[in-house]
């Protein structure tokens, strides 16, 4: 049986990981605001968005806001909002919702204490150690879906790892959307730049899960980002995506782009404020076309380097506004998002430790999605295959963090510590044996070997481990399996809808 | 004026870093376990010390354990305690203290929510970019000296950044002592192997801060750290060193080496009942040797990597256990240590994201003193140059993060954010010009370069700007002024005692 011989030799060369696990922690989140500061920040918001407001580029969406109450200025495009409206609204929206995975059992819950892990969306370039930066193509980006789907730790799928530049612009979601179906059987985001391009993540969840659309309303399977233009104005595109999602009953993850000293104010209290502000708006108009569509509140705040006024990620203050962030949208009562960031341009302790900032800001705030958790690279210019490793075992380690420290009488080993007595050995003992498997993290590439050893085997730093293990995983991969008659219905959609887009 | 000149180039080269700060959190610290498991860990350490005891090797301390109520046999050498002497030695011992430095605005407190930063202490190897890993020798650890001088963030030396092997090892004391007060005037720990080494860094300390010990009684100036012989045994060096240090009122920093399946069960809770255990034992022989002298509740509890029975550190175990120890100490009352670790071999993503995964710990389990903050690497084994500034980059974005949000009405900036309003640009305006300079952290080395320029300016790494950053510095490096008549009698008492030591 050569199926047999097959994984026996994949017991010896396989990647060692954690089983998938819903991580929740038992924790509560880092508090750095008290509750009169958090208020400050939301009546601030609320004040701007009364006496200011925001300015929404759609005429639909102004039409539909002024029919709301909302005051509308068809010149300036101006939206502004009593607090009334914007409260009620808010409080239409779930704290708290699941979203349906093809594989029921990678089905997610975002709200309380549960942390969703995302890959990387969006970059237009990949990287690896041996081939460098370059345009991404989609050969490479269903590798990248097959290394998603094979790591655990990894939840979710962030709505594609990078851009597939050698296919058409206007269709490769449809090329996305399949790969995802068949190269993962997890949730995967969607890529929602547009009314179209949402319309068909939501029509093909439909053909993925065997369902239709009333069954998607109760039940989401959807999520995608939407980014207002900060500051302060909502543009066509993410307009008609909110029109699709929300209608749908689907999830809009509003995340407004503020980074501090550029795109709001150069301070944190003004940047929150400001997105705030933006979250809110955005909010009320997507509860105003489906009261009770879920919606996030998603921070990506960060800061300007004022001496080059390029973005700075993975910064103190990145760390505290997904802290603080976190408060907010729990006072709010929206489940919240952040992200793992770094500006760094290659793999190195730059990359870690401000992904590190990143994911203790992140999980320490509560953030329920973490996206772009793994493979981020670059200020998000670029999907990494190492980074994607290293940040697997970041997310590894955090999520075994979050595991309480057990104290049965068996685990405080009175006895084991009185059998040992002074000086002697712990490693050999019965009470240590019955725990060698799984008593301690095991890690995806971290060297623990003594320097000589390290050495001799080539000096090899963890970008190199990583490297390796992403090639033992896709060599190891195995595809879902999905229903044939759902591939074909698939593949039927997408090349009916690419005809349609060319015409 | 060559002076003027030389400042003013200074002004154009030199590493851009924070002021010297007192970096207290306002945060309360994270708690993993509630009161009655910290009670159960307590408890269990207790039921250990009463019924099976830890071994005393030195007979003076079994002597004066003894007078004081323990039950000590002499074959075993072991000495029981009942939990009545622990409690009120424990109690004797005082929550916090002040340690003086030779300049009085580098005097450091430990308690409440200080955290003081200690450059890494005791390794045997040196490493750079350049000459790699090597045995280290004196002329090179003045070089790290002034270092730790330069880089504000770093509040404390930590007894010796490695062992200048150049020097005879009975005598090398010494020179560290007048090496530390010529090239820091920070206060700098003693390097406590032994009576005689303690006893000499107490002198010096009189001689530097020309005063008298019972001035040094009051005012401590001088902490070393206390390792026991995990598990549960006190060897002799160590002993004469806590009966050096506490008789004179310094402070011992009692930290057992636990490594839970090794020197420990392979279980947190077995090693953290174990640990409190050795802990309690000795605070108790030092407060018998002069009551209310300073002690620390040092935790240094990591794990075994189980395949290869080596040290594992920065691991998820490593951080629950420094969050766990913090409460520990907290509920007995004593100020508490932890560490920055990490096994990798090299300035890679793994010896940054170990580091941040130790530095979070310690700083949410509201540690005292970090030792080993900045510098460690290969498990302690070597004291790199590189790691030395990325530590302080890591540490300066922590002490950063520990700063509260500000939200005077300045700040909120709702009127910047009407100014701006949608789609503008908050680069230039007033608000953001007033605070070009202070906004936001500036870094020590991070990159925030696109990739184009980076990769045109030589893709430097964070190791290799790192080791830009550390040149600079040395070159920059201005050696504190120190009274002569104080440097030459360090330097008499330096000549006197190798005499002594030699016959």
């Amino acid at each position: 049986m050569p199926r047999r011989g097959r994984r026996a030799k994949r017991v010896v060369d396989a990647v060692a990981q954690l089983e998938w696990r819903d991580v929740v922690s038992p924790y509560a989140p880092m508090e750095i605001l008290d509750a009169s500061q958090i208020e400050t920040i939301v009546s601030g918001a609320l004040e701007i968005l009364e006496t200011n407001g925001m300015r929404f580029l759609e005429p639909g969406s102004r039409d539909r806001l002024r029919r709301a109450g909302a005051s509308v200025d068809d010149e300036s495009l101006m939206v502004r909002f009593d607090r009334g409206l914007i409260t009620e609204s808010v409080n239409k929206a779930p704290p708290s919702f699941s979203l349906r995975a093809r594989n029921p059992d990678r089905d997610l819950e975002f709200g309380g204490r549960h942390h969703v892990f995302a890959s990387i969306g969006g970059p237009a370039f990949v990287s690896d150690l041996e081939q460098g930066r370059r345009p991404g193509n989609y050969a490479e980006m269903c590798d990248y879906l097959r290394l998603v789907q094979s790591l655990n730790i990894i939840h979710q799928e962030g709505g594609g790892p990078f851009e597939p530049m050698d296919l058409r612009a206007e269709s490769r979601h449809l090329d996305l959307y399949l790969a995802q179906y068949r190269y993962t059987d997890k949730n995967c985001q969607a890529y929602a730049l547009g009314g179209y391009r949402a319309r068909d993540a939501i029509e093909m969840a439909c053909i993925a899960l065997g369902t239709d659309r009333d069954d998607l309303i109760a039940n989401p399977a959807v999520l995608a980002i939407i980014n207002t233009n900060s500051p302060l104005q909502l543009d066509i595109p993410m307009t008609e995506a909110i029109d699709e999602l929300a209608a749908a009953g689907q999830v809009c993850c509003i995340t407004p782009f503020t980074l501090a000293g550029s795109m709001s104010p150069a301070t944190l209290a003004g940047t929150l404020v400001q997105q705030t502000a933006e979250i809110l708006a955005v909010v009320t108009y997507a509860q105003l076309v489906r009261p009770g569509a879920p919606v996030m509140y998603g921070s990506f705040t960060s800061n300007v380097d004022m001496k080059s006024g390029s973005p700075a990620l993975g910064t103190p203050e990145y760390t505290k506004a997904a802290l603080a962030s976190g408060q907010i949208a729990r006072h709010l009562g929206l489940p919240y998002r952040s992200s793992n960031t770094t500006m760094s341009n290659c793999n190195d302790a730059q990359a870690a430790y401000e992904s590190q900032m990143s994911l203790w800001g992140s999980v320490m705030g509560g953030a329920h999605l973490i996206n772009h958790a793994a493979g981020w690279l670059e200020g998000g210019l670029t999907a990494s295959f190492e980074k994607l490793i290293i940040d697997a075992e970041m997310l590894q380690m955090l999520a075994e963090t979050l595991r309480p420290i057990g104290l049965s009488d068996d685990e405080l080993a009175l006895d084991a510590i009185r059998e040992v007595g002074p000086g002697g050995h712990h490693f050999g003992t019965e009470h240590t044996l019955a725990r060698y498997a799984s008593a301690f993290y095991a890690p995806l590439i971290s060297s623990r070997e003594n320097f000589e050893r390290w050495q001799e085997a080539g000096s090899a730093d963890a970008a190199t481990r990583a490297n390796g293990a992403w090639k033992q995983l896709l060599k190891d991969y195995e595809q879902p399996p999905l229903d044939p008659g759902i591939d074909e219905a698939l593949e039927d959609y997408v090349e009916r809808r690419k005809l349609e887009i060319q015409q």
